[in-house]
């Protein structure tokens, strides 16, 4: 039986082997390795049937048609889906002519460890064969950082047996089926053509998008056989006693040449060997962990899941330009692979100040989608750009609009991600070649959707927020205060000024939008399944006050500085208790805002929910890939939560408040040349400024604090606040097993 | 080249042979026959390659699945298509071994008339073929209205040559493709499997929805060579100079033992002949005529479209019960052969008034499928019943729910339906047995979905009207004004009095729906095709003040007891200036309102375009099926327009006023055992009873009028008043050709 061992700060442990398909599932999206450019899922080395084979190199897609019952004007014509590319994974043994497979003989232990300032999975088994034969392996796996093309395997099998292994690349493998789950991914079944084959790599098509890509493999260690087919190259040893090896994959799929390209990084890198490229990983690691780490006192398991979090965060991000960051990184074929608004609201922040890198090449990405954008645009009828709603190339793939097309706040969130990058890093050069033009052509697309009533006050009507909900509102206040943020950005002004915030005087609250205010109360009473989307009809759902998600409460939080305190705090309460949390991109936004209006204990109950969410034993929700926003989200709860870190106007700014269970909190954030370690404890907290001078807000209070020096402020008591109402109370902590190591 | 001839009183006349393909499938659905029950498009006899085989037999459908790009809760997952049933009428001809194809040699009269008396379609042509033989045609085809399961052909040919002919009861023939509109129906290619097949019918199911048919065949006439196989019987006769015969078809498709009651059918109607047959059609018709006529003076085509548009709702209903009334009829698949509300607020209307005995039967049809709307209902979380948007059987068939789901307005037309139906006819049976289950499950629906504000008013939310560029709106004045009264109908009268119709103080106009009156206004000084929806999204047209179609407009008229004079002469002329009739079902509407406020002309414009969309000359929209409620339309602008004719509250009244153009309008109307002829003339109306005392208003004069007896009264002349400013003048008259007959 699996279980995830007691948590561990550098660590990620699994004891046994996953018993039940989701858990293996689960586990490959847990051990899913990465580097932004191309991604391994956590799959056993050997074949097992109920796992979900994954290799996606990012933005290798195919295409396919959307049909539509009753099509419409402008409705996507084709989608796009990640596909799963050549297998480097695969090693099967078997042992006195047995086949190694666990679920056979005698399993005394199996043990697989992600280690996070590694960047290594290994994984070590001791098995007794069905024949009686005692084994014992070892597997190390790693994608490197500093290599974007690179894989590599070390292997280690001992057994006073005769010993056959067989390690595969391999195309067109069989996919299983996908669910029912409107939220999963089609799969695309032997989605390449073979080009070439040789014993270096093979060369492939995909059918219809026609995209290349060359996979290159290579084992050192004992001699071996091997035969190459179209879809295959096959590698075979055998031995006795042990048997130790390496593997090196490479992939090349942009470009020309790419065959060549691919086997020549492959022989660097095994020229070099498994050791080599591990220490590259480690010092790649520890240079991130130097200015991204979070240290949480007092809760070893939210100190696990803020690191595994910000671990598949640069795993998504790091070398992902020029091709964007999915919504499930490359962990998983969830959502086709397709970058969602997740990506700028969620991910890129938290990268913006722990390794802002990869943060312009996700918006040099956007940028380089502008003509699809402009097009879409045009189709709609629309000036300016309308960037996707979900997408890996450009072109919208989307095929349900209410909750896609409408949802034009995607455009302001990506302007907004452009505004926070320059800001916090000052890449006058991003700004010059990229930024500028997105917020131009996304504050052309804002000033034709909104309009002037006859007092001169602009809106926008017929649109989405972020609560899926909801649909087709008018003057969704969170889709019109980042419109005029964009709007400003781009120097517009007086249309900015004007654009409204809907207020419900009788009830004191803003309306999340037009009208919400006065519809009918969701029945909370009853019981529901969540989440409701898979037991209730849009219908009911829109025509109700039930909010999927933060909407008003993201707008309090990104654009806070357009509320007051005592708006908040009623804003909160009224749609704290009209919220379920149906998204996961819904709990750390409310622990940032339950954490600035004192109610600690409920916003350490959120990030609790927010950083465990892939990690728990029942989180069966991720067998198709992480949820990297969520990943974020621990750190955003930590940071911005307890922190308080805020960036209106350009400006960082902290407002420190833990919670009663944590006493001490660290963290740090890169600004512009410099970078900022702040540490948090219940009656003060220490700003350290390194490598340039910072400037910042300690609870209004101008700092600039030259590189190497240190402030220090003394923190008023905070009383934990009772929370408002809530339908759905914060999911209990997930039964993370103590299993003995 | 083909002509409509000028409008004769009581026929349809064809010159020449359609020249494009688009006209020929109009030509093929103006001249369908159909009795309600079954249905043969016009197609040529002989095999033509541009034509659409449409042959419907009433609720013969199969079943498709319907993809999802996103699915959601609810989204239903099939769907049903009529098919094109066992087709009796080809009769291919060779004339010295020439095939007689009329686009070949050359064709000196082609000329088909339908004739609306006789309920025949006739056809004769001339044409000397390739090889120099001079040919002469004649058939005549009729679908019996008096034996519900028989159609018969009687064909004639005349040639100084050897004559071949070979005629086929034929299934599973090829269709051609679909267009991409997407208002075309879906083909379903081959939907017939095979189970027997003899010389007299042949046998077979549809393939998934596994529905059986039996079809019989015989010809009467010369001997002739039969030739059967499983999906075609084929008779051969030759002979030189003229070969005469009749072809009689019988189909059966519901119970048992359906190939002997198909061969019973047809051996009955073959021993009475064609002539019995004519004979029988003509004095069916001729009853209907008697109390359903409208005579119009001074306006040939208007009098010729408003007998055809009767002629075709007849030939959709007369013989339909226990099936629905499809809003094709039986003219072709277009909507999938699917039945929406148009049929209870469109064509039942007029089949109240003028053949009730098939509105009973089509209300029972509704009641037969109110298990698949309590199951939807169910589906939907709400209570009572959920009747389908589309359907064929039953089941909800539509795949864009925002316009489909979400129209839960159909309930309530169906309601008012029922209403209308017991008010005109007094059938206390159909009440007890059908009508107050009806009514009181979607009064059911209703009291659900409504909810009452702090203030104690009644609430619809995210409903959407008639206008289909509008959807989910809060409060759609016409749904909430109808649900009020379906509410009243099962007796809950005090949720009914909390309904509000919302108004817009500062514009002194109700409002279509919540906020609709401060939206953004369209730009219809842009350059637009319509119907907009084929180039605008509906992210534009929902956001903005533009109506399809009469909604507002339509609730002012089937309630027009609601609203003050004044309020409909602002209403009017505020949605008149934004409503572009994309739909076929306004027109008529707007033209009844228009006449009531004195905008003669402009409904007068309003009724031509209702009554010659079908017949006129660019008429490729009817290619796949005639839009059985705009015939309706005629009727409606008619005799609701300048007759003045409304039934609020259970009692017929009447205010007539003529437009310039039109000396007279006669029409008859049928009212519990009676019926009553309205003569209207510049400044009198006459009102005739027959058969049963007549009790009715006249411009709020109560009359009771004897059987036999009349009443007249002097009508105040009447001042034709400028119309409002509309952004899509009314269709000039169409381009109908006045060929030389």
């Amino acid at each position: 039986m699996s279980e995830i061992a007691a948590a561990e700060p550098w660590a990620v442990r699994e004891l046994g082997l996953p018993e039940s398909a989701a858990a293996l599932r689960q586990a490959e999206s847990v051990f899913a390795l990465a580097n932004g450019h191309i991604g391994l899922r956590g799959n056993l080395d050997e074949p097992h049937p109920d796992g979900m084979p994954g290799t996606y190199l990012n933005s290798l897609f195919e295409e396919r048609d959307l049909a539509y019952p009753e099509a419409g004007y402008a409705f996507p014509e084709r989608t796009e889906t990640i596909v799963n590319a050549p297998n480097g994974k695969p090693i099967a043994v078997t042992v006195d002519g047995e086949p190694l497979d666990l679920r056979s003989g005698t399993l005394h232990r199996h043990e697989r460890v992600l280690d996070l300032r590694r960047g290594v999975l290994t994984r070590e088994a001791e098995w007794t064969s069905p024949g009686g034969v005692a084994v014992w392996l070892r597997s190390e796996r790693l994608v490197s950082f500093t290599r974007p093309s690179v894989a590599a395997i070390r292997y280690t099998l001992r057994a006073d047996a005769e010993l056959r292994i067989t390690s595969s690349l391999v195309v067109n493998e069989d996919q299983p089926a996908p669910s029912d789950d409107p939220r999963a991914s089609a799969v695309i079944h032997r989605p390449f053509r073979a080009v070439s084959h040789d014993r270096d790599a093979l060369v492939h098509r995909t059918r219809r998008s026609d995209l290349p890509v060359a996979a290159a493999v290579t084992h050192t260690g004992p001699p071996g056989e091997i035969e190459t087919e179209p879809d295959r190259i096959r590698w075979t040893t055998t031995g006795r006693g042990e048997i130790d090896f390496e593997k090196v994959l490479a992939y090349r799929w942009n470009g020309d040449g790419l065959r060549d390209e691919a086997v020549a990084d492959r022989d660097a890198a095994a020229r070099d060997g498994f050791a080599v490229l591990a220490d590259e990983q480690c010092a790649y690691l520890e240079d991130f962990w130097r200015t991204a780490d979070v240290e949480v006192d007092g809760d070893p398991e939210i100190q696990q899941a803020v690191r595994f979090g910000l671990f598949h965060v640069l795993q998504a991000g790091a070398q992902a330009g020029p091709h964007p960051i999915a919504a499930k990184g490359l962990t998983g074929n969830g959502y086709d692979g397709h970058t969602l608004w997740d990506t700028e609201t969620f991910v890129l922040p938290v990268l913006t100040y722990t390794h802002p890198a990869c943060v312009g090449l996700a918006l040099r990405w956007r940028h380089a989608t502008l003509a699809a954008a402009r097009q879409r645009a045009a189709e709609l009828c629309l000036a300016g750009a309308s960037f996707p709603w979900r997408t890996i190339s450009g072109p919208e793939c989307s095929g349900y609009w209410p909750a896609a097309t409408a949802a034009l706040h995607v455009n302001a969130d990506i302007a907004d991600a452009v505004r926070r990058y320059h800001a916090a890093t000052g890449d006058d050069d991003f700004m010059r070649e990229a930024g500028r033009e997105i917020v131009e052509e996304t504050a052309a697309l804002w000033a034709e959707m909104a309009y002037l009533d006859d007092a001169g006050a602009a809106h926008i009507a017929g649109v989405t927020g972020p609560d899926e909900y909801s649909a087709l509102m008018d003057d969704n206040l969170y889709t019109n205060v980042l419109a005029a943020r964009n709007l400003r950005l781009a120097g517009r002004h007086d249309l900015a000024d004007r654009l409204v915030m809907r207020y419900d005087e009788r009830l004191e609250v803003h309306q999340q939008a037009y009208g919400f205010t006065r519809l009918e109360e969701w029945d909370f009473g009853a019981d529901h399944d969540y989440p409701l989307m898979l037991g209730q009809p849009y219908l009911n759902l829109y025509r109700k006050q039930v909010v999927k998600q933060a909407d008003l409460v993201l707008a309090m939080v990104i654009a806070g500085d357009l509320f007051t305190a005592e708006q908040k705090r009623r804003n909160f309460a009224y749609y704290e208790a009209r919220t379920v949390r149906d998204s996961s991109l819904s709990a750390p936004v409310q622990a940032v805002l339950a954490a600035e209006l004192g109610h600690l204990s409920r916003a350490y109950e959120y990030l609790a929910e927010a950083a465990l969410l892939d990690l728990r034993a029942d989180g069966e929700a991720s067998g198709d890939g992480l949820h990297i926003a969520a990943c974020a989200g621990a750190w955003i709860a930590l940071v911005m939560g307890f922190g308080g870190l805020r960036d209106h106007d350009g400006e960082l700014s902290f407002a420190p408040r833990l919670p009663p269970a944590l006493p001490r909190l660290r963290f740090s954030v890169r600004w512009r040349g410099g970078s900022l370690r702040v540490t948090v404890t219940r009656d003060s907290v220490t700003y350290v400024a390194h490598d340039d001078l910072v400037a910042f807000k300690h609870c209004d209070r101008e700092v600039k604090l030259p590189a190497g020096e240190s402030v220090a402020f003394a923190l008023d008591p905070v009383t934990d606040l009772p929370a408002p109402q809530t339908p759905r109370p914060p999911a209990p902590r997930p039964p993370m097993s103590r299993a003995a190591t």
